[in-house]
């Protein structure tokens, strides 16, 4: 497959020039003394907290950050390259609700986390593990991330999320990490099994919990999204190009630190704005506008050389309906065409992000798979044009019974996770249900069905030694 | 926005290569002995009804069809292109079955067609009236033509789709229309107010009463899609490419009919491929390789110079749910990034082309207003980049009370039909409804508000005096 790219170079050009003219005459707001200090080191013009860059500075950091590499899990078959013509599909993040189509609506607990955590393993799809896929309500604050890094690493082999709310969740993780592995911090800077998001506070500044957390992990050389959500019309301009002039900013601001922090740092360039819904000034995730917000992101991180996050399963509906799978659809092609590599909210999310969905993570993983099938692309080579068969069956002919087809369609064809395909009297028949009631069944299938990956025994001792000594029983 | 180009050109050069040698070695059987002798006098090789084409005759008649026209709408302010960068979105076609969420499915009458006609008129998106877009079952066989037609003139002012079954129906959709337009037949060909769809019969066949169409409306110089809906694995190989090469074959063979008949006859080149569903061996029209298959369509449509047809709102669903979202979004997204320009289906079809929704026709009508938006594109000028609203702002501040964004989001922002953006709690508050329920509110207001477009009531009078002449009262 091709990639599409929605904008001409020329106007990624003026994007980008735009860019720094921001970054050189309004500046960014760093309210984190540690990072001001390293800007001002670096040369950089400053102002209390407000940072400006001269584009030569911007330019020669950005080239810094690699534009591949690969996050090792616990199972080395999981390992997930980030770059290239690759894309990584990662479940939701950051809901504090929950919901399903028996109980509805409620706050998300430790056991819905540790449900999607099993449901993301299970996935044929979710390339990397969560990453707070439901607020652990029901565990007291401080120990939420330990709890929740945890669970990532004993129920799934897959790369995984770190905490990323202020220096000590980095920290947390780091540490963590290095014990899941045996090995030391330095060590574990040539495995990578891990990767978090960091945001910006939009428009043009960060605050001092994400600047923790960012420095935390370039220090330690973990890979980590550069994030800005602009609000387009509230948070940034109501023009789409004025959004990702600020989105732009940021995220560059932010690549910066990084590589000052530690050369080579490995970042993802992610954006994720969308377009104010006007009647209520909040967010809308399921707006057009985020489909060419994504787009553009693929381009603007293609043209620094950088892998991009963008796009998701995301949606503004409240309920796993129409509106939910045709806006989520809407996002997830438009980051599979676009050369997206980093995928998060690929499952589950509802609500503009404020609630995981069982059914919904069910309904995503199936859009993941079709997108995954158009983007393996085709090659138009003497088998796939099949004149042979063409010719044997000639005009009036039927392929269902050719062994062609017999010995082709498994890999031909993408398999649907939920089988929704028969017509309306045999679907009647079987009870008539729709994908929603489908899914829940799938779901339930899955968690009854789930085996917790072999793992060395002492590596749970210690990770669970680590969490007493740290918050006790 | 730029094209995506989902193979490359070398693929496409292969396509071709691959369909001329099948054109000119196992050929197309034409069930129509005046069709035969067409391709006869021109110099095809034939034998009995097959029919062998020469490469150079097949590219010197494709070359003949035009790149880009206009169907004049009995508004002119509702004409439309149908080529060069312009999308035509067209509600559902063929279904013998309704749906609604009221009274569940049925048998679709003449009232539901004629419901769906004052939707299609009513809509932002939709571009051309169907075209049987509900099978009036409740009418006779012999009068459903002229009674969809009818009710398409009168209920819209818009372009409408001619009966496609047999060369009565093509000759009594051309009568009628030269009444509507109070001109002669000749004249009409230079309006061209309607355009139809005529399919092949896979693989590598038409029969007789498609041949009688074809050529009927190919005299009168009316614009017609020709159309080949392969399934993978069935009618066609399994593989994307040998499926390409048959439709391919098929569409190009029968273009040439079209030109030889009236050279610079208006044709469309229409492919709806898409892959079997194995477990049942029938189509599945929600299958990502649909969506393979219209990006191929509209590229090789490209490289012939001739308008395309792809994509809709497509899905396997029996039920406006998230699968009937996701799928119909897929399909409606590529084709409009691919560069389709006849989106037959872009309204109210339900289960692979059975079933017409009236909940189904509003949900997709938001679809093609997402993609109309999403391919509006966007141009990197001073105005949209908004460095003085950046600089003005700065760092922290806000934009939602800004000048620049209430003098703009109009225009720049995508207005939804169905309001279903607010938070959870203000949407739980006005009742929780799915985008389902709010559908059927919608398309119940769009018909009790529904004005009909004026008309000269002598055009109406004459069209009712030609049918009941035709079909008594």
């Amino acid at each position: 497959m091709q990639r599409f790219e929605y904008f001409s170079d020329q106007d990624v050009q003026k994007i980008h020039a735009a860019t720094l003219q921001v970054l050189e005459t309004v500046g960014v707001d760093f309210g984190y003394q540690p990072a001001v200090d390293v800007f001002k080191k670096a040369g950089c013009k400053v102002d209390g907290k407000r940072v400006f860059f001269s584009p030569e500075m911007v330019m020669d950091q950005v080239a810094k950050a690699p534009s591949e590499y690969t996050l090792q899990a616990r199972n080395p078959e999981r390992n997930v390259t980030i770059g290239g013509d690759h894309i990584a599909y990662i479940p939701c993040y950051g809901p504090p609700f929950v919901h399903d189509l028996d109980r509805g609506r409620r706050e998300s607990t430790m056991e819905d986390y540790t449900n999607f955590v099993k449901l993301a393993f299970a996935s044929r799809s979710m390339d990397i593990t969560g990453g707070m896929m439901a607020e652990p309500n029901d565990i007291p604050h401080a120990r939420r991330n330990a709890e929740m890094i945890y669970a990532s690493m004993r129920y799934s082999d897959k790369p995984f999320m770190g905490g990323a709310i202020g220096a000590e969740a980095a920290r947390e993780t780091i540490e963590m990490a290095a014990i899941l592995f045996g090995c030391s911090e330095a060590a574990l800077a040539e495995k990578m099994p891990m990767i978090s998001i960091l945001c910006t506070l939009t428009p043009l500044a960060y605050d001092d919990r994400m600047l923790g957390a960012i420095m935390e992990y370039a220090r330690a050389g973990m890979p980590q999204l550069i994030s800005s959500l602009s609000i387009a019309g509230a948070t940034t301009p109501v023009t789409m190009e004025g959004t990702l002039v600020v989105q732009n900013a940021e995220v560059l601001a932010g690549i910066v630190l990084t590589q000052l922090v530690r050369e080579g740092t490995p970042v993802v360039f992610s954006g994720s704005s969308s377009a104010a819904a006007m009647r209520y000034g909040t967010l809308s995730v399921g707006a057009p506008e985020m489909a060419v917000n994504t787009a553009a992101t693929a381009q603007l991180a293609r043209f620094y050389g950088i892998p991009s996050r963008g796009g998701g399963a995301i949606t503004d509906s409240k309920l796993p309906d129409a509106q939910a799978g045709m806006e989520s659809m809407m996002s997830q092609l438009m980051a599979t065409l676009s050369g997206i590599h980093f995928v998060l909210h690929s499952a589950g999310i509802l609500e503009g992000y404020m609630a995981a969905s069982y059914e919904k993570f069910i309904i995503d993983d199936e859009i993941c798979g079709m997108c995954k099938r158009i983007k393996r692309g085709e090659t138009a080579d003497p088998a796939k044009l099949a004149l042979d068969v063409i010719a044997q069956v000639g005009p009036g002919g039927e392929y269902l019974t050719n062994m062609h087809t017999f010995q082709n369609f498994r890999q031909e064809f993408y398999a649907p996770i939920m089988e929704q395909k028969e017509a309306y009297a045999g679907w009647k028949e079987k009870g008539g249900e729709s994908i929603e009631k489908a899914a829940n069944r799938k779901w339930k299938e899955i968690l009854d069905k789930y085996e917790e990956p072999a793992m060395p025994d002492d590596s749970l001792r210690e990770l669970e030694k680590y969490m007493e000594k740290k918050y006790g029983n």
